[in-house]
Order: C-alpha cells, then sequence, then structure tokens
C-alpha cells in the first residue's frame, strides 16, 4: 500500500486526509469469518460514523515529523482509533448515553449484550494490529509500542474509574486540580499523549525523547477535553452529534460544574449538590437547564474558557519544546495548528 | 520468586496448589495506584472468589509436561486467568446474571459503570501480564505467546457474538454440529485450546507441535462446557454458585435445549419455541422448571451426558497424540487426570 498526502491544507482537510486512511484501514480490517448482523456490523459501526480522527492523525503527522513514513505508524494509528471506538462503545453503556455521532448509540441500535460484545472486539482488533508492527518495525520496536500501548490503558482505565466513582457516589467536594488529574488519565493519555510519543517513537526509530511528549500532550488534551465539556453545554446537537446537555445529565464532574460549586453560596449551591445526587434517571433536561442557568449567571462557562485559553498558550511554549527542529517540518506545523483548533472547533 | 509443587495428589488438590500460585500473583499484581473503592477492589473482586482455575493450571501443567518450568508459563498462566474473568464480569452484565461463585455478581455488587470498567481493567492487566514475557522468555518466544492470546480473544469474541445474536434474534434451527461450532469458538479456544498451546510453547521453547493441541483442546473443552451446562439444570446452587436454571432463563442454546427442540413435537416443541423467543425479563423461574421437566421427559439430559462421555473418550487417544512420551511425566499425567474429571465434576 502507498499512501500520499497532499503538502498544504487547512486542519480540517488534513485531518480528513489521516481520517479517511485509518478509516480505510480499519474497514479491511474487520474479519470476514465474524459473523455479519452480529458482529461485523457492530464492530464497524462507530468507527465508520466519520469522528475528527486527532488521535490517529496526531500520531501519524508525529511519526512524520520525526522523519518516519506513515505506513510505519499506521497499524499503531489503527490501533489508537479502534481502542478509541471501544472505549466509546463501553463509555456510552456506562453513561446510559443515547446519541453518538448524531445517531442512536450502538447499545440502542444493537441491544446492551451485542453492543458490549463488540466493545471487546474492538479491543481485539486493536491488539492484533499492533502485533502487524513486529514485521514491519521489527520486534524491539513493536514490542516497546506494545508497552506504551497497555500503559495508555492503564491510565485511561483508572480515569475512567475515578469519574465513575465520583459519579456513584455523588463526590462534589473537587477542585480543578481534581479535575486535570482526571482529564490526564481519562482523556489525554489516549488522545493525545499515546499518539504523540509512539509517532515519535517510530518516526526517530526509537531515539526520540518521549518524556517531553507527556507535558504537549497533557496540555493538548487538557484543552480538547475542556472544549468538548463547553460544546455539550453551548454546540448546536447536529453538529456536535451528541445529546446536548447530556454531561450535566450524565452527572459528569466538568471543570463548569467544580467552578459553580466553588462560586456559588447557599441555596444556588445546595441545588446543584442536590441535582448531581439525584439518581440519574431522575435527573431532567429541565434540572440540567437550571444548572446551565446558574453556570452563566456565576461565569462558569467563560471560567472554563479562560482556563483552556491559557492552557493554549502553555501548549505552544510545550510544543517546541517536544518538536525541536521538527517544529518546522510541514507534518510539524499541522500539529501545531491543532493547538488553537482544540479550542476553536464547533464539533 | 521459586515455586514448587508436591509430586503426587489427586487433580483437586494439584488444581488447589496451581490456582494458589496464580491467585497469588494476580492479587499482587493489581496496581496500588489505582483507586482503591472504584478500581481495585473490584478488578481483585472475581479472582479472589476462587474458581477451579483449570486454565491456568493447564497451562503451567502442560509447561511442565513439554520440559519448562512453572515460574516460565506463570505470566502467560496469569493472563489466561485474568482474561477468563473479564470475560465472567462482562458476560454477566450481557446475560443479566444474579450469582457468580455463590455471590451477587459485579455488576449487581458495585453497579454497571464500574463493573464494566474493571472488566476492561482485567482485560489491560492480562495484557500487562504477557508484557512480562519479553524479559523472561525473549522477543521471540514472548511474540508468539501475544499472538497466541490475540487468536485466543479472536474465537472467544466471535462465539460469545454468535451465542447473543442467538438469544436476540430467537434462534432455534440448529442442531448438536451448531452448538459444538459455538463451543469451540466461545469456551474451548481460550479454556483449553490456548492454556494447552501456550504451556507447551513455552516448555518446550518453541518446538512442540501446536496444532495437535486443537483437536485435545476441543474435546477436553467441549465436555468441559457440556457439563457445565448440565449442573446448570441439576446441580446444588450453592456448590455450584450460579442460579440454577439460569441458562435456560438466560435462553442459552444447550446442548440439552437443543436437543429437545429436536425431540419434542407439536405442542411441546412450541412451548419450547415460545419459552425462548420470551424476552428474558418475562422468563419466570416456573416456566424455566417446566422446560426442564419436558427436558427429562424426552430425556435430553441423558443425552447429553453420554455425548460428553463419547467426547471424553475421544479426547483420551488425542491427550496421546498430543502429549506424545510427555504423556507419562506427572505434569502430563495431571493433565489427563483432567478428562474424566471434566465429566464428573460437580462444581
Amino acid at each position: 500500500m502507498s499512501v500520499s498526502l497532499s503538502p498544504l491544507l487547512g486542519v480540517d482537510a488534513r485531518l480528513g486526509e489521516y481520517g479517511d486512511i485509518v478509516r480505510a484501514a480499519i474497514a479491511e480490517g474487520v474479519p470476514l469469518d465474524w459473523p455479519e448482523e452480529w458482529l461485523r456490523i457492530v464492530v464497524a459501526d462507530y468507527p465508520a460514523r466519520g469522528g475528527k480522527a486527532i488521535r490517529p492523525a496526531l500520531c501519524l503527522a508525529t511519526c512524520e515529523a520525526f522523519g518516519g513514513r506513515v505506513i510505519e505508524a499506521l497499524p499503531s494509528a489503527v490501533a489508537i482509533e479502534l481502542m478509541h471506538n471501544a472505549f466509546l462503545v463501553h463509555d456510552d453503556i456506562e453513561d446510559s448515553s443515547q446519541l453518538r455521532r448524531g445517531i442512536a448509540t450502538l447499545h440502542d441500535a444493537h441491544g446492551l449484550p451485542l453492543a458490549l460484545n463488540a466493545g471487546d472486539a474492538l479491543m481485539v482488533l486493536a491488539q492484533r494490529a499492533l502485533g502487524a508492527n513486529v514485521a514491519t518495525l521489527g520486534a524491539r520496536i513493536a514490542t516497546r509500542v506494545a508497552g506504551e500501548f497497555s500503559t495508555m490503558a492503564y491510565h485511561t482505565i483508572q480515569g475512567q474509574a475515578t469519574e465513575l466513582g465520583w459519579i456513584r457516589d455523588g463526590i462534589v467536594d473537587l477542585g480543578p486540580d481534581d479535575y486535570l488529574e482526571l482529564v490526564m488519565r481519562k482523556t489525554c493519555w489516549y488522545t493525545t499523549v499515546h499518539p504523540l510519543r509512539v509517532g515519535a517513537l517510530i518516526g526517530s526509530w526509537g531515539s526520540a525523547d518521549l518524556e517531553a511528549m507527556v507535558r504537549f500532550g497533557f496540555l493538548l488534551g487538557a484543552a480538547f477535553q475542556i472544549r468538548d465539556d463547553v460544546l455539550n453545554l453551548v454546540g448546536d446537537e447536529r453538529a456536535y452529534g451528541k445529546e446536548v446537555l447530556g454531561d450535566l445529565i450524565e452527572g459528569k464532574r466538568t471543570l463548569m460544574l467544580l467552578h459553580l460549586l466553588r462560586a456559588a453560596g447557599g441555596s444556588d449551591r445546595s441545588r446543584v449538590v442536590d441535582f448531581v445526587r439525584t439518581p440519574r434517571t431522575a435527573r431532567t433536561p429541565d434540572g440540567a437547564a437550571a444548572i446551565l442557568e446558574l453556570m452563566r449567571r456565576h461565569e462558569s462557562i467563560q471560567f472554563a474558557e479562560h482556563f483552556a485559553a491559557g492552557i493554549s498558550e502553555d501548549a505552544e511554549r510545550s510544543f517546541e519544546a517536544a518538536f525541536g527542529r521538527r517544529a518546522n517540518t510541514p507534518a510539524g506545523e499541522f500539529v501545531r495548528a491543532l493547538i488553537p483548533y482544540m479550542v476553536e472547533r464547533s464539533i
């Protein structure tokens, strides 16, 4: 397979190109001997819904910036996107979400049992994709990539457990530091840190300093997550593809919610605490809209947007430190352009 | 770590010894930095409930029979037991089961979201265990073991999808061959074929013929599964640890059910078809007891027991072919003793 990319393109178009390559590889990789109705269709559903492909694009572009070719990092990028979709499937079940990328979640469309199993299948396919690295990258680099993947999953699961635990046990005594630590684990490792590390590892044939990627990845991923949380409050449901105010209904501890819990006093704070401690099925859209109104009054969304803008500035500096002279390659410029993209995107 | 086993023991005692080694390694391997309430306790729950440890014992004994030491196959045996527990957690959610090893299923005890996530965590820990093979077995053998693991998961997920699909879509036009193909995938790969292959691979340092393990593993695993299905109908709930008649309530296509569907005619058959096509929540213990009564009348349980006995005899022959001269080592004798154990066990 040969892969070529246009040299100059905007972020959206470039994401589209990387995304097309990865989606094609994923579609080709769904095993033909798996039963169609009960597994192949269910497994292929989310990846074909056309997400932004930020994660695999970041991996592929970083590989290029560090001197490698797209094809060398493709199995690892495919594994990242598959794992992302596995997390989405299981996350949607855990949160009882109803919409994903504008249509019914996998468990609503196919029933919970087959959806849960398809999430497991996506993880299995991710591991198979990594297995292909042995032949193309050799056992030494392939083993390091597999270790990076395992570390990424380790942190993601930990972050997910903490978020679910906060919700289940009605934890509200949390500040921005708690939020950032959560986001580092549940979002940044698999969205930015891991794609950056693996791209640099493969592109540099194992010689790049991967530790510098952790700080940049953390800042880039935190900016991404805060924007995601804001879009859930103020976004256009059709463009955004999830239920607007869904995070509030699910009881998610976002930066805005934590700000509101600190900024509001007296009866306002009590209303927020009561809302997030209400059982999930008893939280109504009207109740969520009332919390959103409180967030507007206490300027919680503005706070989060300023917070993300500050993180974004730090990310610019840590990008230079992580990429060094590779910052000025075309692929490096694409990665740099992702920094403002993260806080400006509307989907 | 040094590990020694008593030379002469019955199957139960030997299973207990292997099981203790594996359970200790699993307990040690739950990461201390994971949040206790929301992840560590949930992850450690099923493995500590004390299953029979047939899968890791088969792996460790086969490694010994082929000339290796227990310690060399321990990470792979741990990975197998972790993956088994991950499947149990997700399977219990998919089937809405209530009891596992005599107490509440994980999702009933901790809530579905944290249980589902803990299932994912068990898969992540299995991959980490396999990662440890690189240091002890070298990259070549470790990579082969990881490939075997991936193949095992591939088949298991496929079998699980088929079983869930048969239930969701009310499929009843099935015969013993369909059942055996299902069991080969959903049970045998991870229960017997994979443990045997990996044990022989590690014990022989890559030189053993692994294909001979597929047939023996299939026969051994099918005997195990048929016995499991029979125990669900006639076992003592306290000893067996799952809801008796749970398979009927869940709509599982067991050999007995498929026999009954073929043996019963007229209104009897219609009652069975109606029962398995009733939504899961509307199937009652009384309804299940009525199906059991039909199974007794049509001698479906006897049929399954004779079927398992025939498989067991074939397994003896294929054991000799797969193990060759290693059949007469103490560890080989233990594996041979597992054949009658599979069809005679009461838990």
